[in-house]
């Protein structure tokens, strides 16, 4: 129960264990178009780009970058915490002049200010985090798509702790690259990264001029493989790729409506027994975000020890503070298959009586 | 049995599928102290910077030339396949001055060519490709320190195909930085890049002045994770690695030697069997790898037909050629646990069958 990896359903480890069959396979390649159909349905969106990369979420945002941007482009990125300061760092690593719009760490952004920051500029990427594991604030990407046409920029998305999890609408935002990662409310273990990219991304990386400076992410590359050419690009990470396909089945089994409730219902449950213990969310009402809950550590009370209590008496993991945070907050994963009335009820137990025997 | 993945012994899906826990679990990671050092025991090495990396081989390459890399650096490239010519168009997109040193498909590296490339001129990398994956050579390592040596060069290693497999002896043939996968002869899943570094490479990697292009790869910050720090990153692909650390017991356990030794022998099983079928090898006997055998195809015989054939009746993958070698050669792998009398014999017989029906 901490911010990722999350539980995984035993018929996703079965699918991971399943024998081990070639990249080029033509079963495994059924299973590689399924995988990119159903990631469809779960991102909302109809981008024939849609696929995982071949390593964890963090290699996601790079994937979005080195193909979006080349040196000297300027990117406009909203930073409410660790990743929407990761962004600007990998930006920056891509040769792009970053601007920056800052909210306090637990807060959301505000539109208005992103507004006044695109006004009269142009800029080629604007960048938002829509659930940041760091702060577990959710992001309403309602207004972003005008705030990015005014600046005659592409959206692009961090959504590693909102897929499957809160609804994500690609199309509907008008979103135009977006990431997220295998082992939050997917349930799948961590490896792989779900991206997709709308029409206008594929023709911005098609019109590069400069080479992309990653090989191993250069979607043009990447593209042949997940295409109908089969062009040999990588080994593709095959039985994380069954375990992906697996947890989205069981995903769009469950229903996006029932599973976004489900995640809702089980947060408002946990928010309610961690106040009846006494305990301040960090997080105001309206922007958090159901997957991950931000608990102020009570003063006087030991982080890790409360933390390694946890583990050593109940098997129960949950995160600890990241950046600002770390020390002050620990965040509680209701996450996928942990979005449960049992693991509710076992963290609100569990940490109450850690915090009586602190 | 084709160039990868092989086959997964059961033990090692049973510990990929073993349930998820979190990337900083004690338990976690004491599995990742072990696997180190179970992979310089594999690497044949004391390096401490030896750790996958969590994407697959071809990460590995890139993670080598983005770290030691700067814009401008010459670097000097041995090329007899397609992973010499990867490695040129990685170093490349890196900002690297490239000098290519060719020979022809399915023959070694003349390391005279590259000591006369290298005489009176001065290299910040020598790379070469100790396992040709395209064409089946092995490469021998042994002289090429010196002459790295005579040009102030670090030596880099690709040893995909040769970990596990064959012989590889990092710190006896001085070589600065090499990268491996973790779906040949290591005989886990596809997913991981083993890597290791010298002391060197870290000084220069430590001394750098431009940031690492590639945030995901920059080993300045991952190795804080696979420190004593454990300073997040990002999240480490848990199942992988404990699949990857099982794997390398079993190597282990079977001992080096031996493990090289059975490679030898079924690979010698296999020649004999493929030559009695009339067909004849593409590599030389003195430079064949073992764990991968390059066959031509027969004039007139249909290439993709019979690799249909052999995987329809016999549910037995062979590769095709790759680059110079497309629908001229198969490649046919004997790694790790494929590299068995059961598997030499199933092929043999049904490569038999497929050719008298073509």
């Amino acid at each position: 129960m901490g911010p990722g990896p999350s539980d995984v359903p035993p018929e996703v480890l079965a699918a991971l264990a399943r024998p081990t069959i070639g990249h080029l396979d033509p079963e495994f390649l059924t299973v590689l178009d399924e995988t990119q159909s159903m990631l469809r349905q779960v991102f909302g969106t109809e981008n024939a780009l849609t696929l995982p990369i071949s390593a964890t979420g963090s290699a996601g945002m790079e994937t979005c970058f080195v193909n979006l941007i080349e040196p000297g482009d300027a990117v406009l990125i909203c930073r409410n915490g660790v990743f929407g300061g990761r962004m600007a760092e990998v930006a920056r690593r891509c040769g792009a002049e970053v601007t920056l719009v800052d909210a306090p760490w637990g807060r959301a952004i505000d539109p208005d200010e992103v507004a006044r920051a695109a006004k009269n500029a142009r800029f080629k990427v604007l960048a938002l985090v829509h659930a940041e594991t760091s702060t577990g604030v959710l992001q309403d990407l309602e207004p972003f798509r005008a705030i990015a046409d005014s600046a005659g920029a592409m959206l692009l998305v961090d959504a590693v702790t909102s897929l499957g999890g809160v609804p994500v609408e690609v199309d509907r935002h008008g979103v135009d690259a977006v990431y997220s990662g295998t082992q939050k409310c997917l349930s799948c273990p961590p490896g792989l990264s779900p991206v997709s990219f709308s029409e206008r991304a594929r023709d911005v990386i098609a019109k590069r001029t400069a080479p992309v400076q990653s090989w191993y992410l250069d979607l043009s590359l990447i593209g042949q493989y997940f295409g109908g050419e089969r062009v040999y690009h990588h080994t593709a990470p095959v039985n994380m790729i069954v375990a992906l396909h697996e947890s989205l089945r069981l995903v769009l089994q469950e229903g996006l409506p029932a599973r976004y409730a489900r995640h809702r219902a089980q947060a408002a449950a946990l928010y309610e027994g961690l106040e009846a213990l006494g305990l301040e969310l960090l997080v105001e009402p309206d922007i958090r975000l159901p997957p991950l809950t931000l608990v102020r550590i009570p003063d006087g009370v030991n982080d890790v020890a409360v933390r390694k209590q946890l583990l050593a008496q109940h098997g129960l993991e949950i995160g600890g503070g990241l950046g600002e945070f770390k020390g002050k907050a620990w965040r509680i994963g209701l996450m996928g298959a942990s979005a449960t009335p049992r693991h509710v009820a076992l963290c609100v137990e569990a940490l109450g009586q850690a915090l009586e025997r602190m």
